[in-house]
Order: structure tokens, then C-alpha cells, then sequence
């Protein structure tokens, strides 16, 4: 070995191999993230039976409220990176949308649960507000969607992708994102008769 | 004046009110794209009485031909700008995005056309296609805001703007957009009860 080559006496494997292991961890959670959104909203369609609304509704507020934690988890840690890098912060439209989503979306949850779940709530305000409810969670969604297409414009250019597989990859999440909100749309629209 | 410097002989008036028209012209175009869009969406409900379905029909299908003519029309002067300034086009999520809106945009019209206005449609097979036309309207209407609003942030980044009064103008722009997409979805579900 070359004895002026700076030598850290630590080996680089636990790094990597730490390195790859935040990288499925990253990923699976934006898997996990996305699958409970869906599944939060899907709740009333993938549990059957008329008879189980109550447990419909349960997976759906539990669901939901992980999602939103989820969501939080992710704007701190990206107030947190962008602190560390010194990037500036809630200058772009991708993160002015993605604010509203989520303050939307605690919002919703909010109100969700003061309506639906709270034992003073009367069963006609609730069924008044219902359809409100199912629009005002499409719009988040929606909203959400849009945010995630922005944000991987952002990266997309950010990383000076151009016409390469990871390029490609990249669209392609984008493409798919797109097909997964109007399954969702219609899934929404097909078991509510909205 | 300084015998240096250049002079075209050509007085640069005209060039500078040329290029405020230009102006103008670009910005009521986006305008009257976005309110015939607009109106040929809502048409059902803002042209008022049940018995002129055969009006708001013309007046829906109207619209909505002016404005597919017009995102054409719009995509080819993007095709057109960036080959003269030797960009190059379709490697974006925006570009993917929108070109899949303005295809399914083309093919709605055209089952429309043959589904409601062609003579030979059976009145049954009108009224099981409605639902579906309508819920594919969205989709192509959500897709091509968050396809605007990428654009919107593709400027913002290309032309470098950070917190200052054009870098709000634009995000405000794309704030508006969503306000009024809510909006136009809201006014679909309302008239409908879809």
C-alpha cells in the first residue's frame, strides 16, 4: 500500500453496507407511505361486507393518522436536510403546494374525527357532511399528487438527469404515480356512487 | 450622440411595442385558453334551463374543440421555440405528462363526438357512457393542471428566480390554478351529482 495515502484505520464496509440499508429504508418507506395513503382511502372498498362499517372506519382513521405522520416525518426531515446544506427553504411552488396538503390534510383529519368518530356528533350532520368529507379527501389527494410529480421534476433537474436509465426510472415513477391517482379516483367514485 | 457606437438605422420603437403586443397577445391567449377550457367544462351549468341540453351540447362541444385546437397549437409553438433554440424536447416529466394529456384529451373528444353528437348512438349507450366521459373529463383536466403547474415551476427554475416579486407572481399563479381547479371539480360534482 502507498504509505502517503491517508489511511482512517476504519474500514469502509460498515458504511457501505449502513449506506445500503438507509437506501431500502428510504425506499420502503416511501412504499409504505404510499400503500397505507391508498389503503386509507381505499379502506371502504378493500374491507367487505356492509356489516363491518365500524371496522372500516376504524383502518380507515388509523391508516390515515399514520399517513399524516408519515407526511410530518418527511417535511421535518426535509427542513432538517435542507438546514444541513444550506439550501433555503419554502421558495418553490413544489413546496408551497405540499405545505397546503399537508395543513389540509391535518385539517380534514381533524374534522374527520370531530364528525365521525366523536360520540357527540349527530347521525344527519354527519351524513350532510359525508360528501364534503370524500371531495375534500379527493382534492388533498389530488393535491398530494401533483406535490410528488413537482418533486420529482425538482429532482430530476436538480440531478441533471437527461435522456439516461435513471432519467428514464425517474419519468416512470412519474407515470406510474399518475395511473395510481386515477385508480384511486376511480375507486373512490365506483364504491361511493359519487 | 457618440459616433462609436452601432447603429442599425432602424428606430427600435417599433421592435419595443411589438414586443408589448407579443405580450399582450401571449398572456389573453393563456387567459382565453384557460376560461374556454373552463367554460366548456362547466357549460352544463352555466348556460341555465333543462330543456336547452341541445345548446349547452353545441356550446360544450365548441369549447371544448377551440381548446384542444389550442393546446396543439400551443405544443407546436414549444416544439417550434425549442428546436430554434436547440433544446431539446420530451425528457421531462412535464413534457411526458402533458403530451399523454392533450392524446387522451383528442381521444375524449372524439368518443364524445361519435357517442353523443353522431346520429347513429343509441340513447342506452349514451347514458352508460355519460359517467364515464365525465370522470375521464377530470382526469384530463387534473393532468393538465399539474401539468401547468410543473411548467409553472420549470420557469420559475429556468429562470433562476428566487424570493422575489416575479418568483411570488408565479408561485401565486400556480396557487390560483389550484384554487381553480377545485373549483371547476367542484361546479362537475354539484351539477351532476356524480
Amino acid at each position: 500500500m502507498a504509505p502517503n495515502s491517508r489511511s482512517y484505520q476504519v474500514s469502509a464496509t460498515p458504511f457501505t453496507v449502513f449506506g445500503h440499508l438507509l437506501f431500502i429504508a428510504v425506499a420502503t418507506l416511501v412504499f409504505v407511505w404510499l400503500l397505507k395513503f391508498r389503503e386509507a382511502i381505499m379502506a371502504y372498498k378493500t374491507i367487505p361486507g356492509r356489516r363491518d362499517v365500524q371496522v372500516q372506519r376504524v383502518v380507515h382513521l388509523t391508516l390515515q393518522t399514520i399517513a399524516l405522520g408519515s407526511g410530518i416525518l418527511g417535511i421535518v426531515s426535509v427542513f432538517k436536510f435542507q438546514d444541513e446544506a444550506e439550501i433555503p427553504d419554502m421558495f418553490t411552488l413544489h413546496s408551497w403546494l405540499g405545505m397546503i396538503a399537508i395543513c389540509l390534510f391535518g385539517l380534514q383529519l381533524l374534522l374527520g374525527f370531530f364528525s365521525f368518530v366523536f360520540p357527540g356528533a349527530e347521525s344527519y350532520s354527519r351524513a350532510g357532511y359525508t360528501p364534503w368529507h370524500i371531495f375534500g379527501g379527493l382534492v388533498i389527494f389530488f393535491l398530494a399528487i401533483a406535490t410528488a410529480e413537482m418533486g420529482l421534476l425538482l429532482k430530476f433537474l436538480r440531478l441533471g438527469l437527461f435522456r439516461s436509465q435513471e432519467a428514464l426510472i425517474v419519468n416512470f415513477i412519474g407515470l406510474l404515480l399518475f395511473l395510481f391517482a386515477v385508480a384511486v379516483g376511480l375507486s373512490v367514485v365506483l364504491t361511493r356512487g359519487y
